[in-house]
């Protein structure tokens, strides 16, 4: 079994990026903790981080070809990027929308995902262990299938 | 370590209510493998479902006093009940929502959650898991603080 | 064939409620007209009058286990109660929805139905009459079944 | 006894128009159903279907001087025909506004009734029964006057 | 010099149609009023009055070809009717647009006029008087030219 | 019989104050020929001009107690001034608002008469002669008084 | 003379609850600046704390039947309940709406108050003596009844 | 093959209507480039314009049963006629909408197509061409049925 | 201890300024009961009206340097007066808002309160009384301090 | 000639991507059909496909130097993409706007056309057919030029 | 050369009013610091400070007869006052808006500037700088001229 | 002291691109007057124009790492780049906003900065001097950290 997890926008400055809400692990810390878990559950794991829109919808695009799911967290491209939204809907594996803060406690705009209606679910608000959360979810879903 | 698992309005019909979006595991059927985690967790778990808006207020009050955290499904609530919001902001103990279905990839009144405002984070959209999920993230709040 | 007659909040006022808005007949006046109607169509007949929200959702929820259909005159609820629109759809009996008072005549937000969204249809407007047309109309609806 | 039936645009093309939204009854087999109602409460009917604005607003005012009453399905024209509404208004009769399908069960706009804040009240969501529990509606009221 | 007075649905009713807003006189008595002025001023006038938008639309248009200015009262077409607004647009004699009631101290829409952005001005309020004023206001607009 | 002429801020400019759309007649050109029309109508005029809210509160305050009625060309406080709308519906004489420009055919927010609401009528869009149209209209409503 | 004072949700944790927000005087510490005032004046109180709409509703309604006056702090329900608001419209007893905070100074949703609507007035943002000042309100309103 | 080409309001002014905007070209040079076209193609070819929206409404509704689709310019009624949409949807013939200008680059309220929703696809902004591009794909369509 | 007592737009009005609403006592009715009120509170009283926005905003500001608190009826400019809003942010000591009506209870644009968001408080919909009632609060909030 | 075809984000997946929305053609199917309408119409055609909205922009903006036409279908960009909408202002060469899908019968936001605003016109709604007669409308701007 | 610098409401309090929004620099301060700049271009300044929009509208009309540029700080005028802005567009000579503080990172209400409209172009954001960075884009639109 | 100027989409055409909106300055000619600017200031600058979001926001990022201020024209970006937002907040050097024309007079949506809200201040509409004006205030900043 093999999951993608890609990240969004000024999520590799994670740990100096506003600390108070996005915490002080960097996404190298995450990227730990995701692989530990990946180990344990004999998951094959692929990291892409990028500030492109574009790079993001293609990695969609590639894992749909190669993985067996996705773990995502749009950040900014969350409000607004049809593009990635039409990328996960564009694609047959399922995908699990992972926020580290919980965007309902925040700006209006923050509690609007566009790309999370495209997505099977999404788990916001707890820092890093959204991820695995995430991961846990996306796992009981392939398994299901 | 105690967790009080709280279903809003609606949600005792689960198994026949609406499957299409809810799924044909009843709550009983939840309950047992929320019961199976708590066992392997060591955790002691206290379930109420209630239809009534005042009886959730009353039990988020309660477990404010003798809980350790709290795992809370609103339902229908989630989209008005600024009574369930304000329960949530007046005790200490940390509150995580959960959804059966994504709430973000239905009808525009419900991807808005008054009451996830005051919970730590939200896991929207993986059935029945949702909740062992939301669980896994409230034990991880309370063993950090 | 058993039907539940359904009302909710402050109906059990009327009479003295807002005369010039809800008239003068008082709920048991309505309910004799309906016993009436009842008795000459062979049909049985409950009725559950209650404020609360709670009360109105699990009188919903056992009328789908035990009767025909429902009339419901949701008062206030009718404009923001999620809870009782996902209890009537819930359940697999029809449910009509009436009001005494035209609602889209009234001010703007009670033109707005959270629930009748769920029901069969909307009878609005005849006063105490809505009733015993919401009772014809449910009737057809359980005969065609 | 006189009472006008006005129906509005595309209702000449029931039986065949979205027959999932609208059934497969004609208008001619709502009109025998209206009919046969008329006869067993001796009331004389007039039938009018017009897919013109301009002719539905005269329906209505020569209606206002000839007639005890006016059963009107407005159609398309509920949701924007100021000019219906104002027609409404203008006469000292009364008006129940009927619908096939319920008005609150379908897209947005379709919940906004322009016209229904001039009539008597509503009857929407019961198919060709809509219009003889207006017609029962209306004989009611015009019985109370 | 040629004018064209053109009055919207329901107008005809004038006199009996809700007096409280539109007052007692009727369409006759302010075209009396009409003929005479124009007498004094040795204008030409042609009445026009209809509920189909369609026939207003077609009267602009002829107007726009036979004659030197226009009154309107679009009535309830002031407030939707694009067509209207079109034709005003598409020709090039001026056009005055009257109302019998203050339309800014009514319902919201009907303080908007999606027809009088098209036309010269708008005289408002002034009960039969504001088609006099309309007049003289259109007389100097033509004279002017 | 006396009349207030009261006009708002920044109408001293007129004349030079953006002419494509206010014209070059200048204040002084206007109150000549509202003076002319006074005269031939023996009618007493009082004229204020004030950039100050205050002054034109006060103004039509004081035209509550010793005029007949007013004309007001309010100008930009037409938009927004609640204190001219209560000042105007404060008082028991006919006011009636004017406007050179047609408000209905500028920027969106010119649309909206906050002043309007309260006066009897609203000449708008005719120059120079919205104030004569105005006046005329404001000696009917006295005279019929 | 006998008032009733209600308070709505989690108004019971009053001192614990956001004491940043909502000060750290508990109800009872309310109540019995309250029975202080009620014993000065010589007027019977009765007290009533729920976080049951319906209970809320029922006791309006009880009062409206056996006291003169009720003091009401809606907490949450301020914001939606139409049933509460039903409630006071329902009867003729003089209502007083009280806050804690200044439902004016925090998030945009506070400062609507659904149920204000059909309250004599509002006491907001003074802490406990907001309920003496309401009190003292509704003293005067009953007296000059 | 046979098509009906149905024009809306004020269309038949086209040439001299806001040249600026609708280009010099008249509904009869329009109507012989499609002539022209369907001599080339060998379909039969009907042309109907009407200001009126119910002779709009019927003509779609007899396109229905005789012929074989519709390329229709619905000009003002585009933005507002739910009757004209509601034909469109009514009958199963395929129907093009087609318009003059860039219906996205005017008045935002022009960006709206109340009838486009129910039309197979849009063609806006090409002037005359406009109506053989809409033939052509329609034509396409046809001929893939 | 000195407070003062500020009133904006028309309320030197009051008695005759649409008496249904605002009643019949006058302005200085009103600051004889004040008079009487601070008599026995030995507080020195200030009074200040204005109809212009710039001298409330002074009148704010003085106090700010000489008095103890203020109790303000900002009347129209409530509703827009940022300016007002930000001279009561500008100052220290604590300001209390007045109203004589309810403003939750009238047009939809009196129920927001640009100055209130400013102020400790609001005591609105006890005519005269309201007056009182804002100087007991701020007696006591001064006292507090 | 030479025209570039500007294809936006996910248009590559074509052909698996939601083919209920967008068709069983892949982008090389269409850009086939483009090619042999080149050929036969002797135009010269180049091709662009990029999830990246900033290739997107400097492909128009190169095309304004070294064509003389483009048909871009940005997709998901369509609705949010200002930078794509002013490099199309930014260019003096004709620009066409396609979409396979008829945008106006889809989730409301795809309503909206950010870069249509800029565009000569829209072809949308017709599958791969949308391309060749955007082509053609192109054909026929640069030849009238 | 001569320009005026304008300062509006509450301005006259800048170093004591909200001070963490605004600094601590009076408003002397910043003239002197303004001063300074105009000696060493060689530049006439005159400083307005006015808490009255009627005095501000004015000054603008009289800076428009005798100077040759303004800088304005319109302060909380800058969010309602169309008076201001018209004042601003009734006059030719080159008008800059400056704000203290950053108007976008503040509540909703104060990102629009009504009167910025009008101006030539903003600086906002940089405390007493702002002053000296508009006074310098002034100067050199002048120079320009 | 080092400041990264940094260009959003379609500035590299300045010159071409609109020129009644940005004037004909090509972006060359507006960093030849930066670079004098810089070194009559000793500053050293690095300018870096993109039309990709994703190196925008990764030029910010680098920025924060490796110089002492930015100067940003966002151009299309800032009004819907969240991406831009964080990155700007992200990071803890100063950065200052420049827009060539007024974004506040002209389209609606233009006036609405996404990304200015995490800006230390804006400066808008003063052509290529706006960011001369950006770098004085961006060397204030940073001279008083």
């Amino acid at each position: 079994m093999k999951f993608i997890v890609i990240n969004g926008p000024n999520l590799n400055l994670l740990g100096s990026r506003e600390p108070n809400i996005y915490g002080t692990t960097t996404l190298d810390g995450i990227n730990d903790s995701v692989k530990e878990w990946a180990e344990s559950n004999q998951i094959e794991i692929e990291f892409i981080q990028s500030n492109h829109e574009g790079v993001i919808v293609e990695a969609i695009q590639n894992a749909g070809r190669s993985a067996d799911g996705i773990v995502i967290n749009p950040a900014a491209l969350t409000h607004y990027s049809v593009a990635v939204r039409d990328a996960i809907s564009a694609i047959t594996i399922p995908v699990v929308e992972v926020h580290l803060s919980n965007i309902h406690a925040r700006e209006g705009f923050r509690a609007v995902s566009v790309t999370g209606h495209a997505a099977k679910g999404i788990v916001s608000g707890f820092g890093p262990s959204s991820y695995i959360l995430g991961l846990e979810a996306l796992k009981q879903i392939v398994e299901k299938q």
